[in-house]
């Protein structure tokens, strides 16, 4: 890695821990100079400015996660668990995308968009597989396996008092599989 | 209401669009000023600062909550109807408990604790009378019921990217309410 190169990750490093416990508003270009060991000029020479950095950094962690997480419509109770597990290990980013939905200003990565259609017909055609139950519209069912699995995460404002959040998470991951399967097996 | 009072609401109402729209690090006192027609240091005099003023605006809204939602442990998928209900009526409200959570410098409204834990005792009587699932925690289901029934705004990032989430509320509904009652049904 060149001299430069190396420079941009460290911003890019730097960037990420300051924007998940900021968000874009909150963030300060000084503070994450500070932290990458650079000249706050640089990085708008780099990265154009606060917004345009963010979307960098959001988009370098969520295109890890589409090749790192395998999407397996037939086992969406196996889905779940996965994406729990990894949720659990990136609190960061699931910071990073409570602020994003939020601060409207961000730019939606179109490469989310693409991941997500490729899943709900994944889905659609499990349900008319008879492999899962046909109940619900592939979407919804996409949307409830993520919504529930990332429920113990700052994405969840309503996971905070439970005192259940503070279990071991093996107990967590049971319960979250465990409703999954409840709602997703088909109907006899 | 005396003139003072009125100006206070007035404050009150331009603070809950300030802040649900850009958190409390991106909200702007001189613009919240603007909004309702005062003094900027009028708002330091009652409000002290922009956290308090926030705390302020969140308390006055759950309070509402908290007396216009009727608890039905007995009927979690009607209580998750309720709850989709409200959330879906008070989209700002809703972005506002999103960014409390993520700024973590607002202070948690204390009375919230207070009514989370007599609704999971609720829950917990209901399973021992064997009208819920007795196979999961009663505050994971009270998060899962929260959860699901606030998908659909934006409180959840991952439900933004769901076609289904244009779809008329009355399907999107009856959909979350048919999932919590597969979760929730006792097992035969």
């Amino acid at each position: 890695m060149g001299k430069a190169e190396a420079t941009k990750e460290r911003i890019l490093e730097a960037a990420m821990a300051e924007f998940s416990a900021y968000g874009v508003a909150g963030a300060r270009v000084d503070r994450i100079a500070r932290t990458a060991g650079c000249n706050k000029n640089l990085i708008y020479v780099y990265f154009e400015n606060k917004e345009t950095l963010f979307t960098t950094v959001l988009e370098k962690h969520l295109s890890r996660v589409y090749s790192d997480l395998v999407v397996t419509p037939d086992d969406l109770p196996g889905q779940a668990g996965r994406v729990f597990d990894f949720a659990m290990e990136n609190r960061d980013l699931m910071r990073l995308l409570a602020w994003s939905n939020l601060e409207e200003r961000a730019t939606e990565p179109a490469a989310r968009a693409k991941v997500h259609d490729s899943k709900v017909a994944g889905i659609a055609a499990a349900q008319a597989d008879g492999k899962l139950n046909p109940g619900f519209p592939a979407g919804f069912l996409l949307t409830l396996v993520m919504t529930l699995a990332t429920a113990y995460t700052a994405a969840n404002p309503f996971a905070s008092l439970d005192p259940d959040a503070t279990l071991d998470t093996v107990a967590l991951r049971h319960h979250i599989t465990e409703a999954v399967r409840l709602i997703t097996t088909p109907v006899e």
